[in-house]
């Protein structure tokens, strides 16, 4: 049985640039044996949260290994370059601007973080705009091939570790507000709750149970069965069910919601039963 | 000499979400030796006859091995995960929705059929939405290490697998009648129809000849000679040429002809011999 | 230690279609232990100086192997397919039509070219236009197997070789004209000249010197400060820098400057610095 270390790469480099494809080529310059999967290259651009997001999706499918994720507005500026190792074994490689620590927790959280500072695991120059070439695919490869965690660079605190803003879901009053937090590209909508924050907040429903689900600027917002799956009609009403990574969606069955309904990311959407009779 | 069992990816699920990476992820993660290789994940979202036709197009060039394919209007619908073992020896894994087949077709046609029922080839959990990941990635991933296909579920009759409706080519009075199948990223449209369909409607033509196109709708319809390659005037005419998967096609060197031309998918096209004087 | 042979893909083949993935299948039926990297297939069609540039600006990052590239205007005309070996040990595959020089250049220069006439090293069927598939990637694969590179065919004179125009800048008179080569998926303008041709028509200016660009078409033109980094103001002023591969690039920090300031490849921007009171 061979090793194939496995190393991840996302960013919001887009498909036309060379830029993922330069990391990709970095990884096995130095660790020719890695197994590298792109998870995704075109997270909206400087969008934080959505790149978060998309690694806390993956994060349960993915093989131990390095994960490099790179959305990185502060890129140049004083913002750290890290590395986490999570309790799952994995390593989370990346701006220090809160990208990686929801997949982090997600793994089992953090139980050692380094400071990317060892100029023998990066590229021999280091450009002030490109440090998923020069720092971060260099760092996952060098571990690739057998570097301890600890030779990255020395500890940081984990307190010190910028956090993102999360919105919350709230519960109280017979009612669930939740924001959307991802637009998919089928225009599914994802909500920052999960069916556990549904139940707590109406009751356990059976499948079919009419919601209504309004927003602000929504006149009488919108009628959505609660779904097991996404059922038979094509263009149907909208429904709302847990999709697959266990978070509340809101979508149309092969229609895009989010044109549809003309929603957005980061709107707020309250869900309550809908009353008989209206 | 390493065994290094190949695995194709084709799918609808976008470049922007990480639903392919998560494939490719989930492949690896039990099949580190395998070959991964991504067809397109850019399909037209729901467009069954697109991703079989794409398939169609690669499958002769695809070394032997296990090929997933996901474009799944009906996921989580009673609509059936399938894999196919054709005479080629390749396996080919996905909805039971007519977009496997005609792949199976030109790898020598399905052998055996069996319904992706085993639990011990698919993820812990399988959700309602997402069966690339949880059912068919892992299917094509347990074959890679050895698992022999009917180990994956029980034998389905050949006759009862879902067949996609396929626009044929009419013959007659002179003329070839042929659906645009396919634009491709050029603005190439890529016709329902043969060389050898051509033939058979107008006799054997030397290369240069004048075709008439017509379509409902068109006025007059459009001149194209009946061309060896696309020549090197850019922007000129069109023209039509055996494409290089043996299909009729209509294009302009180095223009798109789909927008020139305001032509779509599925319009019909009538071709006959341009009338001398005409 | 196993050998895994590399191989870079590029090509304006676009991610919907199939072309790509055959591509890295066909390597891989070949080639199975290859280790396929693909750089971008969208580089912008037909744009040979596009493909040129990403394949420049990747080629320095690429591990030594074979790396094919295809934006290819003249396929099924007279032009030549070719393989051209450099003085790093590279060999650079694709059409004779310019695209792969600026490269070959960056990697010590072209020290042998064959025309790829081996019918045993192609497919056995070559259509008219798809020679990525038919001609270059078996070409590349085949070497990664151990085939000579004089097996591909018979030499070239180098002077043959068809070099690309490209746009030079302009020193002279306390001012440096250059032309953008090249939008990058942010929006960063990507200038044909480096920070020397800017030393040498504005003598050494100290960090956040500000100077002026002008163009054709432009009232005043626009302030930018000569930066180290993007800084941390985000939608600021436009910031004229050294990018990550060593050219000059026009950026605006978090923002699309191409967009912002109606600015398009190929204009040619001229920057002095700026007068002081102006």
């Amino acid at each position: 049985m061979l090793q194939r270390p496995f190393i991840s790469l996302l960013s919001d480099f887009g498909s036309r640039d060379p830029s993922a494809g330069i990391m990709r080529a970095v990884v096995l310059g130095i660790a020719p044996q890695a197994n590298v999967v792109d998870l995704s290259h075109d997270v909206a651009k400087f969008q934080v949260r959505d790149g978060a997001l998309l690694l806390w999706c993956a994060a349960p499918y993915l093989p131990v290994g390095s994960h490099v994720a790179v959305v990185d507005p502060g890129v140049g500026t004083e913002r750290r370059p890290i590395a986490v190792r999570v309790h799952r074994g994995d390593v989370l490689i990346g701006p220090d601007n809160g990208l990686l620590l929801p997949a982090a927790e997600r793994l089992g959280g953090v139980v050692d973080a380094r400071l990317l500072a060892s100029t023998a695991h990066r590229l021999p120059v280091v450009s002030s705009s490109f440090h998923g070439r020069d720092i971060f695919a260099p760092a996952a490869a060098h571990l690739a091939t057998g570097v301890p965690f600890g030779a990255l660079g020395p500890e940081l605190p984990l307190d010190d570790l910028v956090r993102l803003p999360w919105p919350a879901p709230e519960v109280g009053g017979g009612e669930l507000a939740a924001t959307i937090l991802y637009v998919d590209t089928f225009g599914n909508l994802k909500l920052g709750a999960e069916p556990s924050h549904l139940r707590a907040a109406l009751g356990d429903q059976p499948w079919g149970t009419s919601l209504r689900l309004t927003w602000t600027g929504s006149v009488t917002g919108v009628s959505a069965p609660w779904s097991e799956t996404f059922g038979r009609v094509a263009g149907g009403p909208p429904l709302l069910y847990e999709d697959s990574y266990g978070r509340l969606c809101l979508a149309v069955n092969q229609g895009d919601a989010a044109r549809l309904l003309d929603l957005h990311e980061d709107d707020r959407i309250t869900i309550r039963v809908e009353a008989s009779g209206s």
